[in-house]
């Protein structure tokens, strides 16, 4: 991985911690930002010694949504000179003759992952800086955090798929009433409606999130958290149980034989904390689900 | 528009109220009054200077339910005399040789809208006065209002496509356990399910509902609005993401040229309140998905 | 009915109890539980004195979940003798040339019901004990109850269609957490997050599930509750609102003409309960849906 300008990357104890970083803007997004984020995303996916992945941001915000300092054209396209134009995080790639979304694009890197992703809010997370973790799995927040859905307050369209993942989040009525006003609201709105799971305190934010980061690496089997992933995420989009029971059938056959599964049922009748020895992607199932359906770009 | 007999229409500050106001019938659903809903959210959805609609009720009820004063063939059309068939609200129209839920005309004309609809619950909204508010975007509702899924105390079909609209509002087993029993329940029971969003004083009501109008007129740009209420509502039917990522695309390059997003921008800039030019259906991006999949009637 | 060794079945006052009873192996799931669980579904749904059903469990357990005492290879086919095989409750039947899975079986002939079924939890329902009552209407736990989606710490798949069933019953991101944790939680964070609706001391558990059972015995259509439960779980696969609509016009118009709603009129203007003659299956509406989409398997 080449050197980072606006997120740092480390893993430790199986954890690998995607951290916004871009003091001199202020963690707002830009096409670099989410070029960095998609990269770091899928090189933690690829890595067998990551189980988990944490999401979160440095200094008074998580991200504060798109870089507006190119002022009233900053959503032209057309209008900005090509540089400029890569603030939309697109690296260039079209879909139908229009640029791909930047937000959407890390929205899609996202979904796509085999591990879990928790985002830790340090602080606000708005506009993009909201929309981007809505495929993330669990989300905590500092009592400090804000977000908002704040489209309506510019003028531009809600993006990074946020129209398809927010009202699975939060129910459609909570949706609406979010986009339409663009507010920006508090931590407190965000665990009622369900945005987020849980509100601590900012100085022990980092420490909930790993504690429950070390939770999955140390109790849970790499494996069927993989499956879970793949299943409750692409059952969303199935018409009836009866495909999640033709892929159970198949994953109960195909998972029972593994070696967690040895070690799952042994150390539960043996009364000690299971070591599970599957790693991701070395031990993939590759006829888990992607999103059904047509998939138009990667 | 023709004269009026179960609801009034107004327009003022570029807010649309449509009003059920039948003090003979106590607010009872007719077919006319079916026609006069559809009719008069069709002239809001038309008008450039209206922006936000809001649906509500005058007197003790928002709407109690069918007229039953017909009694025992009420939902018999076979039996009944082909002027009291109208009752049902079809104007005659026919799907598959069946006579059309008047009920759920007036649901498909909600859900068709291109701009906000908030509903204010003055009273009672039971039967197809609580059906055929669940297209709306947001229910406000008195501290006296009460609502039911008294179809199974009837035994009679649970309708205004609302066995589509209630799980995804309420839940899956939130909307069985009233659709079962049948139940009548009150404005308490209603904001913790998410029925409605909030629960204030009979008197009020309104002033809290224009209140969120007004913040949509004056702050949100109809262009977004517009996007919001096509794409959340449509999204609930797409299997995945990527429908949404391709819609997004276009959105953001389309709506990103218009003056909305210039305003928005330079307003933020510049630290002031946003006036967005944009009307709908005049600058309606025609691209915006319908709800998606075949659409057999109007 | 053969003779019942894992569970007991018994029918008073329209009601059918399918009670999980299993001293020996502590209500633990083995495949003959599942078959008799599916016969005693099966005979209550074709009964038509029956009109509602009551799923319990007797002792300290509700279903603590598979029947781990074959050890490692509880879950391993291949390693193990073909009559221990049917552990997994297959009773031999397979899907593309895989073993189904046993728990899917049960779940999917509840969600083939055409009867409101309401879910008593004595105890702990754990594993397969939580996922196969998700097609179950109304649970309602003892304060003593437990709840695990124990997978992870098993290293095994998600079963029982759990990955269709549970985001559309808590949402997508508190089925996530429970998954990827696999933690055995109490009866009140199943409360807060929707996965029961109601939470009583133990020694209250079933004269409350009684009495709602009741409420719909005396007091709803077997009809309506029928279309009701048929539409709004089946509607949960459809893209979009018409199809409903298509069929309440149906609905509408062949309830209307049935006995059911003219009781249900006439016994609200007379101001007295109604007495519904409706029953099913003898007159069950064949043109509901089923869940929607191809369906593979029974």
């Amino acid at each position: 991985m080449s050197e980072l300008e606006h997120i740092t990357y480390e893993v430790a104890d199986r954890i690998a911690t995607v951290t916004i970083d871009s003091p001199q803007t202020k963690n707002a997004f830009t096409a670099l930002m989410g070029k960095e984020l998609i990269d770091a995303f899928r090189r933690a996916d690829e890595d067998d010694d990551v189980k988990v992945i944490v999401f979160t941001g440095k200094g008074r915000f998580f991200c504060p949504g798109a870089d507006l300092s190119s002022g009233a054209n900053t959503f032209d396209y057309d209008a900005r000179d090509s540089a400029a134009v890569d603030v939309a995080g697109d690296g260039g790639e079209t879909i139908e003759g229009v640029r791909r979304d930047g937000g959407g694009r890390v929205s899609l890197a996202i979904a796509a992952l085999r591990k879990p992703i928790i985002v830790a809010f340090n602080g606000a997370g708005v506009g993009v800086g909201s929309t981007m973790t809505l495929p993330c799995d669990i989300r905590i927040a500092s009592e400090d955090a804000k977000f908002g859905f704040v489209f309506a307050k510019r003028g531009i369209m809600p993006e990074a798929a946020s129209t398809w993942f927010l009202p699975r989040v939060v129910g459609i009525n909570k949706a609406l009433e979010w986009v339409y006003t663009g507010r920006v609201f508090g931590a407190q709105e965000a665990l009622e409606a369900g945005l987020v799971s849980r509100v601590v305190p900012g100085d022990q934010l980092m420490d909930t999130t790993y504690e429950l980061a070390r939770e999955l690496v140390e109790g849970s089997s790499a494996l069927t958290m993989a499956a879970g992933r793949k299943m409750l995420w692409g059952m969303l989009g199935a018409d009836n149980p009866w495909e999640a029971h033709r892929l159970d059938s198949k994953g109960i056959y195909e998972l029972g034989k593994m070696a967690d599964a040895k070690e799952g049922v042994t150390s539960f009748l043996e009364k000690r904390d299971p070591e599970f020895p599957a790693r991701i992607p070395a031990d993939y199932p590759e006829w888990l689900p992607d999103f059904p359906g047509p998939q138009p770009v990667e």
